[in-house]
């Protein structure tokens, strides 16, 4: 088996056994059979606890070998200091692949973790089992409703695949859920970062790669498998750990080596892997390789209901490498029709005294300046300003958002959006499902920044 | 009458004369008084319009010089041709405030618009009337209820007094409303964004001063004002205009010059304003300064349910400024005792191992952990983490965050929150009126570097 087909093995399982699983379930149990029974997997799954006949209406099995299948995965979520034995139970059992939720080992600030986590290193290699773990959440795949943490996540099919060094990626994006299908790595003491690349190389649900790396054992040979990887799809890395003392905590999080930072800048560009500064820039940048197409250029045009917001929204756009284009003579030509004659036009397009004084409709002025943005040759991308201050506002923008993507699909078109209506606008605009809509036109630009960024890549790699 | 009193003048009208309100009502009219009426603002409104007898069942006056009343307050919105004569008419009845809402005048592309303002000016400036505009929303005062925006604007006494070149940040930030009371000072034919802070400076229910600025023409008068309300109330400025072609933008949409943007950074700096780059930055800012205690110094304690965002924790401090303290012995001391003994301890306190493995309460060893944090003598401010996976969450970071406010009113306590209950928890958290949320621990981690930064301005001021 290769390493992605044995990744598959635990993210496609088909049944688990759960050695561990506590009788003690409802909030505060973080017992993971409340949470999977509610995902609708339809795996076959097998506790074991000596202590309960069953768990949740489950039949639960006094130990491994009881169990009356090889399933495909075990879980061990047991004290430390039982880990090993477990183990060994799945091992004689027959078991491919097992996690190890368990924490304690690598990243113990004892002898004794360490000392444990060989033992279960060398067993692993001894007998060809691949562990996940310890420490970790283990996987989640939206597509099978399969998910083995102890806390609920939510999961939906949305092409993104996640590598992680904690489960808390899981769930700490607000924006975007990142489960898709995603796996904790956790210490990493035998799969890997790479093997899982690996995995989402293959995979052909999985359209964008997010990474989170703490630090890495074998930094050169993650670097020639991501630099592959990241022709194929996009990947996005949230590489943390940047300052000396946040170093410092990662060592004692997972025992591995942070490195020095810049050093990962470099490596990380050279790959052709997009590396973002936090949480929220993740989230904004897998959206944005998820729905939007990659702009040819740099070049922007904007449209904005006033003019104040247009300056802001320019700042944005130079704060990112966007530049604000010249329109044509003919583009400038037909904004002037649409504009009082007293008006100055240009980039940023004020749209809005073309409304308030001339009296147009403001849903067709908007779809008649937009079109006119979109159809510059001069343009390579557009950022749209717009305050919600109705509930007609969403349908608006969903209707130009679908012209837009109709007859200009090979350039993106983004929003920033604010007013009160934002979420519902933000909601409808998206539900389009070729633009993307954010709070502020740093982000909005930002977005269109790091699509370029991976499209410049790609066509330099092409040029060598 | 001071500055201040005029400006008062405009935003505590108990009158208004409104000339050239439309016939037009409902969506798509952009009719002041559709929003007005709903506001519940309490003061006597005179529509000005010769070819209706009432709009929305107010009465309506052929003529300025027909109302029964000399009004605080004129609002004139013609077409830029009509509107001398009618301020003519407005000062021959004795107001002494009028709003123009009208474009067309120095934000002209032509030589009609920059020549018709110099009439305006003069007419004012004769007669001691106020002019505020041309091309502006006005005023808004969410304590009398009154806005003559022609835009729905959510108002909410929030302490926040707005001073902007555009209306559009009456509507634009979303964690936050700035209506407060707010001054769209427009093209600043005379009112201008001095005599605004002059009024703020002294209106007791202003507590944070937000300042939108596009360009200044007297930037001397300005930064000697400005330095002086800064030392009482904070100002955050959202300078726009930073590059070579939005300034180009600046001088189209106001006939304002931008000015060096560096220049601006030091001189806003050097005021005791801070600076922010862009609207959600703008949004934080004000949401910290009206919430937080300023902390004492730069060390920050962080808490966290997985080691993996406490890095991420970590990385956002020292992006900004914080500097993950080493707690006292005494802490740390007691810190062990709250995890397993092969847990090594630290800041980042990673408490989840206590709940996961030792069995404890999660929202008591929360509350004990956060105690500890916050009476260690070496920490100045506090940073959760916290997953939002239940609908119980909110409650119990209220309770703590209760606690901590009433036991340690001295040092801030921010959050970054994220999860399926991210938006229920935060509005419970916000809602003790002492802690703030945030969806990143970039953002977090930027308040309270926001605050320090004043904290240090006000010292270093009064060492002088």
């Amino acid at each position: 088996m290769t390493s992605a087909e044995q990744i598959k093995l635990f993210l496609d399982a088909s049944s688990m056994t759960a050695v561990g699983v506590s009788r003690r379930t409802g909030p505060g149990a973080y017992n993971l059979l409340d949470h999977l029974l509610g995902y609708g997997y339809t795996g076959r799954v097998y506790p074991v606890n000596p202590n309960a006949e069953e768990i949740l209406g489950i039949k639960t099995y006094p130990n491994v070998d009881a169990v009356p299948e090889v399933s495909d995965v075990a879980l061990i979520s047991l004290p430390r200091l039982s880990v090993l034995q477990a183990m060994k139970d799945c091992v004689r059992k027959g078991i491919k692949a097992i996690i190890i939720i368990s924490q304690g080992f690598a990243d113990a600030d004892d002898a004794e973790g360490p000392r444990m986590q060989e033992e279960i290193v060398a067993l692993a290699k001894s007998t060809g089992t691949r562990i996940l773990g310890p420490n970790t959440f283990g996987v989640a795949n939206a597509s099978t409703r399969f998910c083995t943490a102890y806390l609920p996540i939510p999961m939906d099919v949305d092409g993104v695949g996640t590598i992680s060094q904690t489960g808390a990626t899981f769930v700490g994006l607000n924006d975007i859920k990142l489960v898709g299908k995603a796996i904790d790595v956790g210490d990493m003491c035998d799969v890997d970062i790479v093997d899982c690349l690996e995995y989402f190389e293959q995979d052909n649900e999985t359209k964008v790669i997010a990474l989170h790396i703490e630090g890495m054992p074998n930094a050169n040979r993650f670097l020639h498998t991501v630099g592959r990887v990241a022709l194929k799809k996009p990947v996005v890395a949230l590489k943390t750990g940047r300052s000396g003392r946040s170093a410092q905590a990662v060592q004692s999080h997972t025992g591995a080596l942070a490195g020095r930072d810049e050093l990962w800048d470099v490596a990380l560009r050279e790959a052709g892997v997009l590396r973002v500064d936090d949480i929220e820039d993740l989230s904004d940048a897998l959206r944005a390789f998820l729905t939007l197409s990659a702009p040819r250029g740099n070049r922007v045009g904007v449209m904005t209901p006033t003019g104040g917001f247009g300056i802001i929204a320019a700042d944005g756009c130079e704060r990112h490498g966007m530049e604000l284009v010249e329109f044509t003579g003919h583009t400038m030509e037909a904004l002037r029709k649409l504009a009082p004659e007293w008006l100055g036009v240009g980039n940023p397009v004020d749209y809005f005294p073309g409304v308030s004084i001339m009296g147009h409709r403001r849903d067709e002025i908007e779809l008649a300046a937009m079109r006119l943005i979109m159809q510059d040759q001069n343009v390579d991308a557009a950022l749209g300003v717009m305050g919600a201050f109705g509930p007609e506002l969403g349908d608006d923008l969903a209707r130009l958002a679908s012209e837009m993507a109709r007859d200009f699909p090979e350039k993106p078109l983004v929003y920033w959006l604010y007013g009160p209506f934002y979420e519902e606008a933000r909601t409808k605009l998206e539900g389009v499902g070729t633009t993307l809509a954010f709070p502020s036109a740093d982000r909005a630009a930002r977005a269109l920044m790091h699509l370029r960024w991976r499209a410049d890549y790609l066509m330099r790699r092409n040029q060598r």
